[in-house]
């Protein structure tokens, strides 16, 4: 990607901190990924077809990740850690195929979006296959506070979507109701993805709670920080895959922040390209420069690092150890994360 | 409806039937209809709004029935089946909601799809919202095998959808590879809704197999009736809402035989309308006109009256009840119904 970043104090250890987490579970990762492997299977060939193409185009696998992290944490030992991880990722795959039809997406992740591929059609059935396998699964982990858990998240993140498309167009949406959309679209699964790891290891309590507060934080400061970088990050150049949700129209936190401090023309301008979707050769390069000249990208990461800072304390109750320290650096990464 | 269906000899009985089985689940359902509603609450506008307009635009409710009454012919005397019954409605108004997306329909039951009204985004989440809820409702009730069967169904329903996709446009679909596909996108569903009546009674045993025998084997009867009724029904003349099918170039199954019952003109016909999609004036009268050459449809009918009487059949273990009663008419209403 070519965006431009400039390096922080904490950086390096942000970097460093994704690939100490991903080293403490990659055995079980592993595992994780051999299980999803096995469970798109499908007589119809379309299915595991459409479904690996984003399943294995190179995401980072955060939210198992998270799963994984989170039960080693609370001490688990056993081996249902695996399924509730591969359910996790199931409900994230199927929110994404669901998205890109929704957003109308040609693109994520560098290669053509499913819907582009295979069609609008295939990607909302595909979708909904995901989602009852992501359920079977769990069903056989016989935990029904995890099961619940789960299909909460799957109904919150459908109503943020919702919540969204009514917001979508509207550049008077205040910071709260932006939190609101974000909470539920994005945090609610990174939550519950955190969450179903006490729960695996039969703790209810303090530290299912603190994982929860945990992963909510860390949604929320993770769909922050892409906001911002959607627009060139921090640095606010434009580099390659730039500008996604500003040719979408959608109200993002730097929109926000934009349009309430800037003056009535700059107003007009937010209002002409995302709220009328009259978008001209240009504008997208204005837009930064509004946003630069507000620092409307820097408050939004300054934003994230006050979630990111919540979710640390969250899981301060927990004894020191490898786990909790990947999960903590975890953040620094989602925060100074160039991509 | 403008469909002419001829009287038989066991209509009154059908007719009379699905008033019997309204009549004895009458208390059951309105339990479940309110909590329908309740459930269907959501902080955002648009969920509950766009839901209730395809929840109360007047379906007959069969599957929640068939839940019902499957408890109860199982001796079940608690309320989960209520929960259950309100789950299996849900997940049958999220396929229906993606269905219509997917079949880009403009008209259900009379009135404007949802998708018509709030756009196939908006339809597309709150089908995710719903199945999100039917799984939370199934939590409830603590039954991990209903839970299972319910989840299976979701992917099973899903996949169907794809193999139609898939075949949709092959007038050479055999009757085999076509009654795949309504066993999946149909059938699994009614054989779920009624195998968890056994399930929630604690009878898995050979109820559970009778049970989930008798909904698979009427769906799939309900479907292949549904497909004749989209031509006309036996009478074949016709009506307001008859020719759906045919404008959106599905393959069911009065189109597998008056194509193979046709000669190379006949088939040629089929090819051009179907698989090329070039429908013209009058096509829609010369394929009736095909249909009843070929005896077409009253061969749909009799093959759903095989299946019919398989899944009379199953239902034989059980001793005679007013259930009993009920779901064995229900199959003839199913038949011999002409909407």
């Amino acid at each position: 990607m070519g965006v431009v970043v400039p390096l922080e104090d904490d950086r390096g250890r942000g970097q460093n901190a994704v690939a100490q987490l991903q080293a403490l579970v990659a055995k079980e990762m592993q595992a994780v990924n051999e299980f999803i492997r096995e469970r798109m299977a499908s007589d119809v060939p379309m299915v595991p077809e459409l479904a690996s193409h984003l399943i294995n185009s190179g995401g980072k696998r955060l939210r198992p990740m998270l799963t994984i992290a989170a039960s080693r944490l609370c001490g688990y030992n056993g081996t249902d850690h695996i399924k509730l991880a591969a359910t996790v990722e199931f409900l994230h795959t199927a929110t994404l195929l669901h998205d890109d039809v929704v957003d109308e997406s040609d693109m994520r992740r560098g290669a053509k979006t499913a819907r582009m591929l295979w069609g609008n059609q295939a990607s909302v059935l595909v979708g909904d296959f995901l989602l009852g396998r992501a359920f079977k699964l769990m069903v056989e982990t016989k935990s029904l506070r995890a099961l619940e858990i789960i299909a909460d998240a799957a109904s919150v993140i459908a109503e943020g979507e919702v919540m969204q498309l009514a917001a979508a167009k509207d550049t008077g949406t205040t910071e709260d109701a932006y939190l609101r959309v974000i909470q539920a679209k994005t945090a609610a699964l990174f939550a519950a993805a955190t969450e179903i790891g006490a729960v695996i290891s039969e703790k209810n309590g303090s530290e299912a709670a603190a994982l929860e507060s945990y992963g909510r934080n860390l949604g929320i400061a993770f769909q922050l920080v892409d906001d911002a970088l959607d627009y060139g990050g921090r640095a606010a150049s434009l580099g390659k895959n730039v500008g996604d949700d500003f040719r979408e129209g959608k109200i993002t936190l730097p929109v926000v922040l934009a349009f309430r401090r800037g003056n009535a023309e700059e107003r007009a301008f937010w209002e002409r390209t995302l709220q009328q979707g009259d978008r001209q050769e240009g504008d997208l390069e204005h837009a930064v420069d509004l946003m630069n000249k507000h620092a409307a990208l820097e408050d939004t990461i300054l934003r994230a690092r006050h979630y990111g800072a919540i979710a640390n304390d969250a899981l301060a109750i927990f004894p020191d150890s490898p786990y909790r320290q990947a999960l903590t650096d975890l953040v620094d990464f989602c925060i100074n994360r160039n991509h």
